[in-house]
């Protein structure tokens, strides 16, 4: 039971066509997927950076949680996502743990896959994400 | 001439036993190396995370960029860097395309590795850098 390493870096991003062609640009990024994923409130783009990927995220409005990201902080990093082979297990055992879950169960992400989010107290002040490709 | 992906990603933190201890409890993380750059005003502890790698960063001293970072924005992720073949390369390339360059030359980092920053206005909020195991 543990992480099999970083899916993916979301990025917060007022704009995405001018910052994926500056992704495309210095680090060589590839489009692989555009999706808007209402229950989050985020047009997403996924870009490749050689075998990683990067998420950048536009906020639909000011009051979503990206939305409100970007007004306290700026641009820049918003959550590093981790795949596992069970989200939902791998919430329950970090909640037994004493991690605070800003999911209790796992929602719908980009791509269909499984997803939910770890608050960011509970690492240091990094927002984590579990991922999963399961059912 | 492209980004081979994601080497690391730095985060900076306050201190560094506990949260190690977190990382490894909750997503199963395993300490690879711990090194005070003095060049860069940190402690640091490398951490795997099944196949990827999270840098844990405390400062030496408010006055250093990860102290000042932490001191504005509180602890979280403060890098993601990308592996290349040839540092010096790609800060060329990058600044002939209009990058704005914090260090215009390589310098050594964790593990001796050759490693550079560009700032993160460049990249729409995201403070990257470049590493390689090169001369």
């Amino acid at each position: 039971m543990a992480a099999k390493g970083i899916h993916h870096v979301g990025v917060a991003v007022p704009e995405l066509d001018e910052l994926v062609r500056t992704w495309e640009t210095l680090l060589g990024a590839t489009v692989e997927h555009r999706e808007t994923v209402e229950d989050q409130g985020v047009e997403a783009v996924s870009i490749r950076v050689g075998t990683s990927r990067i998420e950048l995220l536009r906020p639909l409005g000011p009051d979503t949680p990206v939305g409100k990201f970007l007004a306290k902080r700026g641009p820049g990093m918003h959550h590093v996502a981790f795949e596992v082979d069970d989200v939902a297990a791998e919430l329950a055992r970090v909640a037994a743990q004493g991690a605070t879950l800003i999911d209790t169960a796992p929602r719908v992400g980009l791509f269909g896959m499984q997803v939910a989010f770890i608050h960011p107290d509970t690492t240091g002040g990094v927002l984590a994400e579990f991922v999963s490709h399961g059912e």
